[in-house]
């Protein structure tokens, strides 16, 4: 538990730090790292870094997405991913006798969703700038983890029915719902925090308590949904943790699967819902 | 041989009446139809058809895609893809005991590749107009279909050397490269054909003919590539054809495997070299 507690902190601290450079390219790269980070790690759940040739490919692709939006990479997008394809190709053509379609197919897939899951933040950051859009990460990132964290404790003290045995034996239907209340309730009185704080520093933004009551509980059932679905891919390939980089936590997908799943689903919804902006 | 030329005459005979309304969503409702048949006939070959909900989803991204820039479905093509990558994860949690996450990835990344690149040809159309954007469909299936008709006679007359005897035996580099020489040199009649042609019904068009000996060679390759690709997941999943709809020429893939792979190859080179235009 210990050593959990001190991964939090160190984990936290690197979060604020990135939260400084938020509107620089910092961001980009701590994204592509932490997409980087986690591909490999999938990559060596299902059994498949031992094709080297089509994991340098995954890497490649992966490092790219994050900064699909900056205008030098923009322009060359399609080239790129064109290249990526053509590159796939041959990998397989050359390895048709060990490496099977669905394996190669399954990297090539994984090294496309993870990275444009987590580069959501980017374009989360792109659309609405700094401050707007850091506040739209932190909703993102505090809808999964206060979900974790809430289901943990509401499962322990209420927990009865099992939501999903077969895949995550721990879980249960009363944590699930004690998550959803924890963090729409956290996500409410942080969004109230961010509204004072702005007004305070004499930048006020109009603040919609509505939207984050209604579509914090979607985020949150999200993040379980990502959450499960690692556990699947897990499951199948009879691994405990993606990882260890985070001593206590396992891998940097143990830690961010739920987020996997939130970001992308903010990223849409504020599309659409103007939850805060400045007045 | 007789069977196998009436399909052909039927084939090109299709290809005629869609060219006729080449600037209609006629073209992308028969590259949505061939898309559709193609992902079938591959998640079939792969034996994933009977993951029925999975294969529902597959058939529904690669009707969505060849309309992805009408601007209808261009609007909502984010929120869709999410939609589709949603229902994906809570296919895969629901099924979690009898799909494997490979064939599920595999499922996916197939109903996403195969319909975008051949949504290529609605991409060139919607980017050039049907005339110039017709010359260069045309270009990419005749680099596919010259070719494969000159490898098959220049492999009977000189073949010696197998290509790549372990994924398509009967392949030869001197075919391969009859295939080559015979798919540029028609291209380039092709092409003086269209300039005259242009020409003559007064809306002349300025033609670059070295770009047209330059690139049909590697468009060639790209389709001999398409073809051992699609030889390689029917080897590994000992498949012979992917399908019967074209009597004496297999499925649509079988036909379609080399233009596959020359769509998006002249959709990028287009995009940076203008091969042709109006004067």
């Amino acid at each position: 538990m210990r050593q959990r507690v001190i991964s939090s902190l160190v984990g936290l601290l690197l979060l604020a730090v990135v939260y400084l450079f938020l509107d620089t390219l910092v961001l980009n790269i701590v994204i592509g790292a932490i997409g980087v980070i986690a591909v490999l790690e999938l990559l060596s759940a299902v059994k498949c870094s031992k094709y080297r040739g089509l994991s340098v490919l995954c890497v490649a692709i992966s490092v790219t997405i994050p900064f699909a939006q900056e205008t030098a990479v923009r322009r060359i997008m399609p080239q790129l991913m064109f290249f990526y394809i053509g590159v796939f190709f041959l990998i397989l053509l050359k390895d048709h006798q060990k490496l099977r379609v669905e394996q190669a197919s399954m990297m090539f897939f994984f090294s496309l969703f993870v990275p444009i899951f987590f580069a959501c933040a980017v374009f989360i950051r792109n659309r609405f700038g700094p401050v707007i859009g850091g506040f739209y990460l932190l909703w993102a990132l505090g809808s999964a983890w206060l979900s974790d964290t809430g289901a943990y404790f509401a499962g322990r003290a209420f927990g009865k029915h099992k939501l999903a045995p077969l895949i995550s034996p721990k879980k249960t239907v009363e944590g699930a719902v004690g998550g959803v209340i924890t963090s729409t309730v956290f996500m409410l009185l942080f969004a109230l925090l961010f509204d004072l704080g702005m007004n305070a520093v004499g930048t006020p933004v109009r603040m919609n308590y509505l939207w984050i009551a209604l579509f914090t509980p979607f985020f949150s059932i999200g993040g379980m949904l990502g959450d499960l679905s690692a556990s699947v891919i897990k499951r199948q390939y009879g691994v405990k943790d993606f990882g260890n980089i985070m001593p206590g936590h396992g891998g940097v997908l143990d830690r961010f699967d739920s987020v996997l799943f939130t970001l992308p689903s903010v990223f849409i919804i504020v599309e659409y819902v103007s939850v805060t902006a400045f007045l």
